[in-house]
């Protein structure tokens, strides 16, 4: 079989290597820009250019390095039939609960407050966390969001889950479609967002849905830039509803200069790293599900188009 | 029975009411220092003064209202025989583990890079965590060094455990007695210190002790600052064997303000808040102790005076 990678990746030999090793009998090829149709079965994409659908019509399949599709979703290539596979956790679950979890944290527990007062040479004690004050909700509860639930619920904080379709978690009480979305918020002063974007999910984060949050809320964006109104957070900061936010996706990547969550002070931002694509469990996944699709296996990960993820 | 409750609480009541609800029959006083003997069967306390003892020779038991006994243990009294009771978890081991992440994460994900990067307006993604580079190291497995340990095995760290004796737990390499540090040394670079203080533990993270960790180790004592050898630290920080410490306890509280930790660059210090006795919990713990104590049943967290703990 012939498989072509398609990354921007300065040095792709450090994914083709072992994917080499893990399927001896494969011929894999590097995307160039300017060279010829590889005639490749397989592709193994990140951001992939448009050019490679015109090249390679014959792809049975494409493999995302990522957990997020939505740009792959809208391809021509996609609405015409052909296969993505997305990976699924690969070491990206825990990343993200780790996240969250930091962050929240930095909140609850008052560290940022306990930082500035080393500076300032203060020893000073301030009144221990009531876990009943921080109700978190997780919107979405995929891999991403089961973990970053079960993880803060593990932790003694209350924990809700809403996704589009119900779900069941221990220790986590979940809500689902349009109709919790409002009891799910009224429960909730720290929103973490997992959601896939999909056009039900674009512009999700806006200043209706954050009204609705328990008040000195504090919002953790980890899905993606395009769900979140970003005039509608700063006004909710401003008037005071959002207490802080933590984001670390954004509408553009990177975050231009000019933009005003660089220097809100109440807005920590981080540059797209709350779950990084591990090489080593993402090639292993990825070999084993192009494997099983040659083999006419079944294959975990499939994107449901209609759906969007 | 009477309870006599000696805290040097401005507010004794918001401990004594709730008491009061749990054990509607007791006699419960609250210690006056220019007072007169109550004849008291049992104190409550934190930091009791010497005169207590010389006043209330009749108490049959004192129950702790920290974790921490090693200052009871030393007393006349306890020596002579009077049952010390301490508090088991109470909500203490959750907030233990949460700070021992939080400062983990600070360096293993480089929260305290993004956050100056933020600060300069720079965007700039960083090489992913690789968990195997962070093993971490936990001394003491009682109910707090347990629970760290384990809640940093849930987030897929590498984690060894190292107590008096042995222990078994899920997901954690054990090793114990003076047998068994060096090699949990040599497998740790993040050393979690959570042992109670005894004259074996008293001013055991010494020079030797860290010149054995890992390169670029870090550092987090939330047992007690006598276990610790200040001079050491600093030195094993300047020399770049430990790159990084944490300490929420030191041997004078307050820290002294012109101790070199406030300001050394690589040091975080906070004012012994990595688990705070929650009152809640505490006072329904100590009322189920206090009445089986009474009546005759068995009563769990009796400090064994010989072990010191």
């Amino acid at each position: 079989m012939k498989i072509l990678f398609v990354a921007g990746d300065p040095k792709p030999e450090r994914w083709t290597a072992p994917l080499q090793q893990r399927l001896p009998d494969a011929d894999i090829h590097v995307w160039n820009p300017d060279g010829a149709a590889v005639e490749a079965d397989y592709a193994i994409v990140w951001n992939p250019p448009a050019e490679l659908f015109e090249r390679e019509p014959q792809l049975k399949a494409i493999f995302s390095l990522g957990a997020g599709v939505d740009k792959l979703v809208s391809l021509p290539a996609v609405a015409g039939g052909l296969t993505v596979v997305r990976v699924e956790d690969a070491g990206m679950s825990v990343q993200m609960a780790e996240y969250v979890l930091y962050h929240l944290l930095e909140s609850s527990r008052q560290m940022d407050l306990y930082r500035a007062q080393q500076a300032r040479g203060t020893w000073k004690i301030h009144r221990p966390i009531r876990r009943q004050d921080w109700p978190v909700g997780v919107m979405g509860l995929g891999q991403i969001g089961n973990r970053v639930a079960s993880t803060l619920a593990s932790l003694d904080y209350p924990v809700n889950g809403w996704a589009r379709s119900p779900h069941q978690l221990a220790d986590v009480n979940t809500y689902h479609g349009a109709d919790g979305l409002a009891d799910f918020l009224a429960n909730t002063r720290v929103l973490v967002n997992t959601l896939p974007l999909t056009e039900q999910t674009r512009d999700l984060i806006d200043h209706h849905l954050l009204s609705q949050l328990q008040p000195d809320a504090l919002v953790i964006n980890v899905g993606r830039g395009e769900q979140l109104v970003d005039e509608d957070l700063l006004n909710a900061l401003d008037e005071g509803q959002v207490g802080r936010a933590v984001l670390d996706v954004f509408r553009r990547e990177p975050l231009p200069s000019d933009h005003p969550f660089w220097t809100h002070p109440k807005v920590t931002i981080t540059p797209h790293v709350s779950a990084r694509t591990l090489r080593e469990a993402t090639i292993e996944q990825i070999a084993d599900k192009i494997r099983a699709h040659a083999d006419g296996k079944p294959v975990s990960g499939v994107v449901d188009i209609q759906r969007g993820y």
